[in-house]
């Protein structure tokens, strides 16, 4: 037991990471199922289907999951509404500033985390009122910060100077990298990528197959100048790299993108002009596996790994 | 005792890396002296100066120490036959192919180690017959690879891939990165930027300082269109940035970055024009101390955070 396992009341402390098109109620259900908390990443969500994901997900599972709310979403206040009508105990919020939901929430007994690319931001969310923060790295897929602060140098500078737990996530989708993460201060991992490559994950199959066939150097940082997003290599991404080597302004990277590209690659399975989120830690997922499968994998390489390092003497 | 330690006959598995303007004899001999492994940093080095530093080490330390050697300078072959005659028995190869070069260092009795920044190029390194590999990640300072591969992906998936024992670099700095980058199957850490804030280190008093003034998101990886580096915020490093975001070519970005510049930032301590490596890490370096003192906190860090580690149960 730990902060962040008490704090959820869950047997591990292994959070699924909320992503659009990806974590729909039966991703998130397996993951609570299996002893991790599962969340419902609400963004790609009109609130009537985020109603239905989180109806769904109360019949699938008995154990505590979450929803995932962009802060900067059209349709946040309905949103919220629907979360807090529905009896959903726990928020993870992202992309945007946590000062004005966090008490609405707290308000109601929900328990709410912020995610975070940079410590003061942490500091910030600490400050709002938050029960956890998620310190996300460089590495991690989807969007990310400006800063491009690794999980190596994120998480012990925020865990040693807030007082709140941290959840570690970017990079981490084995045994060891969830050991890594505790050695640097984490209490908690949230984990996305490993989990799109997961049977119950909602991501067009193509796209899990594009996942587990990417190679290192596949994934970049992109489009810094609108919203920085790790983006897998291909046709669309080329596109993106070719307008920002000739240093295309904001408008011109903003018509280049266009609408619906996220639905388009992850969900609808357009490998060619979707845009397709994910974590550098895709290059060592090799098989699409079901969740329970990696939960108990991840926390038996983590037990052997804690093993194998409580026994190094200098 | 782990492969590193016994391959280099040395107390704890802690290399300084070779840093130019910032690694020379009294770094390379005071890290020694404290139980791990100094490298002189020959890149800014004129043969007769390394010859001289080479000497002085020698002098300095009776324990183990090494030379760092860019595979791309001018003056590598005088470098090499200096080495040899010298007889160092330690060399950390970077930037170019160690194929033509570790069988001439090796027949010469001399330990190889080559730097690289992701998976192809360490199992190149394994073939061309290296003793050790350092992985460098994409929070390192100074030059890096193209692919930006941060440090947690890069040591597990390096480390499980090839049979040569991996040295981790890039983001480690204190105890619990030690602790993090063997959780994640490295057996020795290469540090650099921790040590250009000890007494003993030759770079500027300035630079020194600047270091430990810089905040999170104060470093960024740089003129990737020519040679990828990590570099301090300052006048110069703006400058790039400009002519990055307005699309500058390869020939533009030659011309502004100039002849002489890491000298001037690092060396003679101009802060405002000069070009200043150093590792993300630096936001987390408040003091500059002994090099001594670094080393014993590092590894006394090290073991108190492995007791906390050992007690995580689920």
């Amino acid at each position: 037991m730990n902060r962040i396992t008490q704090l959820f009341g869950i047997k591990y402390p292994i959070i699924q990471g909320g992503m659009i098109w990806c974590s729909g109620w039966e991703l998130a259900s397996s993951v609570s199922n299996s002893g991790g908390l599962g969340l419902i990443g609400a963004a790609s969500m009109y609130p009537e289907v985020l109603r239905d994901h989180i109806l769904k997900c109360q019949k699938a599972t008995e154990n505590p999951f979450g929803v995932n709310l962009p802060l900067l979403y059209r349709d946040l206040d309905q949103h919220i509404q629907i979360i807090i009508e529905m009896g959903v105990k726990i928020v993870f919020t992202s992309a945007g500033s946590p000062k004005k939901y966090t008490p609405i929430l707290k308000e109601n007994g929900i328990k709410v985390v912020h995610v975070v690319s940079n410590l003061k931001f942490a500091k910030k969310s600490e400050e709002a009122g938050v029960d956890a923060i998620v310190c996300e790295g460089f590495e991690a897929g989807g969007h990310n910060g400006k800063e491009e602060i690794t999980s190596m140098c994120l998480i012990p500078n925020v865990s040693e100077n807030v007082h709140i737990p941290v959840i570690a996530a970017g990079g981490i989708g084995i045994g060891k990298a969830m050991l890594a993460a505790f050695s640097l201060g984490a209490e908690g991992v949230q984990i996305g990528s490993r989990f799109v490559a997961s049977q119950e994950c909602s991501a067009h199959p193509n796209f899990k197959d594009a996942v587990v066939e990417s190679k290192e150097g596949d994934t970049m940082l992109s489009l810094k100048k609108l919203t920085a997003v790790r983006l897998l290599n291909n046709n669309f991404y080329q596109k993106v790299l070719e307008a920002e080597n000739r240093g295309d302004s904001i408008e011109e990277l903003r018509e280049l993108l266009g609408r619906g590209r996220s639905k388009k690659g992850m969900f609808e399975g357009d490998l060619k002009e979707g845009e397709l989120e994910i974590g550098q830690v895709s290059s060592m997922i090799n098989e699409i596996k079901p969740v329970k499968a990696i939960i108990d994998e991840i926390i038996s390489d983590f037990e052997i790994e804690k093993e194998r390092i409580s026994k190094i003497e200098f």
